[in-house]
């Protein structure tokens, strides 16, 4: 028996994120210097196509490459396998080759399954990421993870799969719903708890603002909510470690969404569950008492606050906890805080302690 | 409108390739030092679970987290979208979380479902080669490409995703068909004349060794062309330059198993291949005239003859290997040699030239 041995050291990529307003003619300029003989396919939802499909495809059409935008109907329930396979036959159909650029135009559930798509294809084209939601802008269009969902779970099937670029439009934020705008602001709260005691405070003292969409005030708190997801996706790629620190309430969080059979929409199911995080975190690590009140009032104060926990029983919730894929052997594990900025990662939680915490809701 | 910008570099690692006889006890070894609390999964073909099946789980029994051996119908057309979905539905329904090893099991067909099943199953989950084919142990267990077919085309749906380790085990190849076997004796040629002349030598020197299995023979053979293409590999992971030498052969190969619906087996299409791109490099770059015939008449020695270029007309392979995924915008392009060891990657092909090489057959 001989062993022999190949050592891969993947060369470094860097990835532009673009935050402005009207960057049609910018991503097409983007696209005319750095693809000009590829292929270029956008994957979209009805609803995003619908108000805004016609105006990027017209931008679009400069390139030379521009082939055809594919859109499926809106919502979690299209980010599955079977749209994927139907994306790839078109795709396909359409002799989408190697060179072939995949923009994503769309929410989180747009960018997570046109990512998937992009990642399988061929091996993996070209992604470029236009989130249209505010959720999508500073959360779930930095760092990779593309994946669809599957009947045992939520996005149970997927890969890291970095974007070549991400352009996002605020514009877009202006056509969104009232919830659907607060829904994402559940992300920005996390980052201030967690990573940016500043950015907490500047929501906290800006309610009004926050609340209403006002460009030249969300700007640059998106600027700054992507520039600390990025710091933390650059120490920590795959999430071996420093990167779970992002998962801040996201236990519960997803409890609660798959329990409401996605009824409850992310950003307010993860804020419940980051109240929950903070006061086991109070428990367990003596996180001050004084952060779990600021944090829970801040939610409040956005309209954030409209999950009951006891309309899920603690069984049901750590029943889900127990499948999901973040349960390692034996006891699951959650991201806690000890103060501002501090985290302890992967604390396995027994479910008395669980129970504890949902007792003091 | 403001730009950031992520800088990724994705850390070092090791592959580990043991090349031995009767490894299942090593393999064992291996993943209770590695893996001592995941969950191992075994894929396969039933062909090869009926050879070896028990006695690989039998091995793998000693490993508290080993699960079950799903198997699916041996052969090409069990690779497909449809077999990998079967194969996720199996893996979550089993529980199997993100601690999971999946072995892959077989040949080629095994090898590229399995680790595109791995690649795909929570963002990615650990991935251990055991090829039992000659073909898999030389070329496809190595270099991390996976996939599975689609309607429109071979491979056309995948990834880069390479595994943890690769246990090439030699004692399998005492049960494969003679057939089977010259199968992959192509692709060991293939590495002599590309990359090998010593190699080449060797193998022109010993054609009764060659033809029949004599493992004293074969291990240290095996061993040298891993070594070869772990060096390419290491050199280009993702196939931009250098990794594409592998190619020789492949374009006009390619053409002659999809035109056949695949009842030519890989190797003997792509012995013709290699065949018709000596030609084309003599006639556009020289590559001596000796060399030309010295392929020929190995590939003769060996019965990997057995492909009547003219049964395909020159229209539809050129047809083919238009809408082949290798081809970029306009002429397709291919890998050609100058002489022993230099290459000329990506040389664009015109109609006409192809022709002159048909003709020369």
């Amino acid at each position: 028996m001989q062993k022999l041995r190949m050592n891969l050291s993947i060369r470094q990529k860097e990835i532009p994120f673009v935050v402005g307003e009207h960057l049609g003619d910018t991503l097409c300029q983007y696209l005319l210097g750095e693809f000009p003989e590829h292929s270029i396919f956008v994957i979209s939802d009805d609803t995003v196509n619908q108000l805004h499909g016609a105006q990027l495809t017209s931008h679009l059409s400069a390139h030379p490459g521009f082939k055809e935008l594919f859109s499926f109907p809106a919502g979690e329930a299209s980010k599955n396998a079977e749209t994927t396979a139907s994306l790839h036959d078109k795709l396909l159909s359409a002799k989408a080759g190697r060179d072939t650029v995949i923009v994503a135009f769309g929410g989180g559930v747009t960018g997570d399954m046109a990512g998937y798509v992009a990642a399988t294809l061929h091996r993996g084209v070209q992604l470029v990421h236009v989130p249209t939601t505010l959720l999508a802008q500073v959360d779930s269009s930095i760092g990779g993870k593309v994946g669809v969902n599957h009947a045992a779970g939520k996005n149970l099937l997927g890969a890291f799969y970095q974007p070549t670029a991400v352009f996002s439009d605020i514009h877009y934020l202006s056509t969104l719903s009232d919830e659907e705008y607060i829904n994402g602001m559940a992300e920005v709260v996390k980052y201030g708890v967690i990573l940016d005691p500043e950015l907490w405070q500047q929501l906290e003292a800006n309610i009004a603002a926050v609340v209403k969409y006002d460009p030249s005030f969300i700007e640059p708190i998106i600027r700054r909510c992507i520039q600390l997801k990025i710091d933390v996706v650059e120490k920590d790629e795959k999430e071996s470690g420093l990167r779970s620190i992002l998962n801040w309430g996201h236990t519960v969080g997803h409890a609660i969404e798959k329990l409401s059979q996605y009824g409850v929409k992310h950003g307010f199911a993860i804020a419940e569950g980051m109240n929950i995080a903070a006061r086991l975190s109070h428990q367990l690590l003596d996180y001050p008492q004084e952060l779990v009140h600021r944090q829970k009032a801040l939610f409040a104060n956005l309209g954030l606050n409209t999950v009951h926990l006891h309309d899920y029983s603690l069984d049901d919730i750590w029943n889900v906890i127990l499948t999901d894929k973040k349960a390692r052997r034996q006891l699951p594990r959650f991201t806690l805080m000890r103060t501002e900025t501090k985290p302890e990662l992967y604390y396995a939680i027994e479910k008395q302690e669980l129970e504890d915490a949902y007792q003091t809701e």
